[in-house]
């Protein structure tokens, strides 16, 4: 059996997503600013899919969702161009963010430190999270921004964003959230939320690779990343991957469709294999299940190094991870775990199990079985694990 | 009948590109980066992908090629990160381009400068390109890079780009080039030019939208435009969108077998359209034919405004530009045009014919039918052609 329950690194393509996709990778070439059939047959998809984005999120006519390649993007977008617009002028000095983003926000933070940026990254408490009054002790009429995820990637723990949004406006600061692992696992509505500008990836939600966007309330002032023509409304250059918006479009109105059964079905199967976790001895999980998204299980097993699972896991056809997907390849402890301030023995068992709509009880129930038969084989030959 | 003569602002996917992506779009959706089956069953093919780039480019090992999402990435990241990394830093101050590139250098250069940067932008011959002396009397120990592109978007016109390369590193200044233009159309040789930096694009040469690249000389420093956590050695972030870059290296690949032919079928039809257009009265055509790109044609018909005549070749099925397709939803004069200097009214005469190997004679023979049919109506019915 082959089980994927690493939903949160990556998911596979909406069948229906990617039927809407074909003609455009296929017949329906052209460009759709060319001026002639070519790019004007690609119009009527090209809009519907935007229209399908602004009724997703709720925005309004008068803000802009700018489509960019990946979430990356996105952020990189916010943080480099409040750099240039705000901080390199001199007007403002500061970004506030906190110490479990993912690391295309912490990374291009960190980067422009050397350019004069100065940071102020909030610890998270023991679920993973921040608080109000965090933000408003932090808060200064120096702050240029303030970014905080809605959902983070490893716990699923949900950010009061708010309550965020509203402090950082009392300071006239703007709000950006990363919303990566919250679109079409939970309503997302940026009228509600009255952020600033929101980023998300296309392929976290069933939508293809290398595609995603930006929300900008009220189209209001970011310098462009990618300067040049005057590819949507000038915003954002490159020639419109049409395949990949019209699927992402697609991919985003399916998720949200199934969102009941997301919070129903979904959630159900992510309890019960988290109670079957938690029966095991010395298992813990980070966060109350009713605070996080419902598909997603930050566990620490005691005695079980992380990586040593993931191995008995993929020989059983079950897909899991240790942590964030970028994260991986370098091997090392689970980056939240330590953000929230456990030990590093205990950061080093981190397993993040992420289920997806297409998870069916069956494969819970194989991968429940799996994942105890694991749990008793390392802890047997484990050094660190008291017998 | 439809004939597509906008090859140079897009390209039909080849077929045998898209085949190579199906799996990817489907069942084999896995991050690389994750540390199991899912992830690791796409590694062969991503690994064959990034080899056909660098035997496509004739990179050496110590090279890199880093995917991005499109030339307008590509460029904006060299162009950015050199503000960064050398004239942010005070190490050096100025960036020396031509009249004629593509919005995505020349923009964020405009950009930069309300930041320091000092810009040299070389003037163009009525060939509509520059000299190596241009750029010798332009150097000095302020550059922190020149950016010269390989062949020009309108005219089709090929740089000097090994010759200017040498020039720039006679002087220690790393040399970028945007070769969007010429990849799939001439052999591009990247240790032969010696360039540092080199961008494409996929749906340039018949592979997907949302995907390019950028080639690096000898991994040498340049920093992320998209920062995050490891993917691409940390050059730049954001998830791998595999089927994109196996669709890119396919089409490369494909491309790259078909110079010959490029260069004999395509140059021939090129050429008979060029002879075609050329008989008739007041026609000119930028630049000499063996100095160009086999497929491209900038004409200025007098006294046929560019944008009717594109309705015209339209309503016969024939898709044409008048330009680069960023600009066309500026229905603005043709830029190359202004920078050759040619008079504003035949800049605003500018017909692009760009081919590509998957036209037919069949379909020049009926272009250029109704070309002349098009010149004829729309001479009879102008205010500026003296009949
Ligand atoms: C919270 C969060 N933000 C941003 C990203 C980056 O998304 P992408 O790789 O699609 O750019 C991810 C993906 O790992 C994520 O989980
Ligand atoms: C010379 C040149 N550079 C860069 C680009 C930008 O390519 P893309 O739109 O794929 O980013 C183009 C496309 O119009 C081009 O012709």
């Amino acid at each position: 059996m082959r089980v994927y329950l690493d939903n949160n690194a990556t998911t596979m393509l909406d069948p229906e997503a990617y039927e809407a996709m074909k003609p455009f990778l296929t017949e329906k070439y052209g460009n759709p600013n060319s001026l002639h059939q070519f790019g004007s047959e690609t119009h009527p998809a090209l809009r519907g899919a935007l229209d399908e984005l602004y009724t997703a999120i709720n925005a309004k006519d008068s803000d802009d969702i700018i489509i960019t390649s990946c979430a990356t993007e996105s952020n990189n977008w916010v943080i480099k161009s409040t750099y240039f617009d705000k901080i390199a002028t001199g007007e403002k000095s500061r970004i506030i963010t906190t110490a479990v983003e993912h690391p295309a926000i912490a990374a291009t933070c960190q980067f422009l430190k050397n350019f004069g940026v100065k940071l102020t990254i909030l610890d998270v408490n023991e679920e993973g999270l921040i608080t109000p009054e965090q933000l408003r002790e932090a808060m200064g009429d120096d702050v240029a921004l303030v970014s905080v995820m809605l959902a983070n990637n490893e716990t699923g723990m949900i950010f009061p964003i708010k309550e965020l949004a509203k402090i950082a406006h009392e300071w006239g600061a703007p709000f950006h959230t990363d919303a990566v692992q919250a679109l079409g696992k939970i309503p997302v509505n940026v009228q509600d939320l009255d952020v600033d500008f929101l980023s998300f990836s296309a392929h976290k939600f069933h939508g293809p690779k290398g595609i995603g966007g930006l929300y900008i309330k009220d189209s209001q002032k970011l310098s462009p990343l990618l300067h040049g023509g005057e590819h949507m409304g000038g915003r954002r250059s490159g020639t419109l991957d049409v395949a990949g918006i019209v699927g992402m479009a697609r991919a985003l109105t399916m998720s949200n469709k199934f969102l009941d059964f997301e919070n129903s079905h979904v959630r159900r199967l992510r309890d019960k294999l988290e109670n079957a976790l938690l029966e095991i001895d010395d298992v813990s999980v980070v966060g109350s299940k009713d605070r996080r998204v419902p598909n997603t299980i930050l566990a620490s097993i005691k005695g079980v190094e992380g990586e040593a699972m993931l191995w008995d896991l993929n020989r059983a056809g079950i897909a899991a991870s240790t942590g964030s997907a970028c994260a991986s390849e370098a091997l090392e402890s689970n980056p939240i775990m330590e953000a929230i301030g456990a030990d590093k023995d205990l950061a080093h068992t981190a397993l993040r199990l992420s289920l997806s709509r297409f998870n069916t009880e069956e494969e819970i129930d194989y991968a429940i079985g799996e994942i105890k038969k694991a749990v008793k084989r390392l802890r047997a030959i484990s050094s660190t694990f008291a017998h």
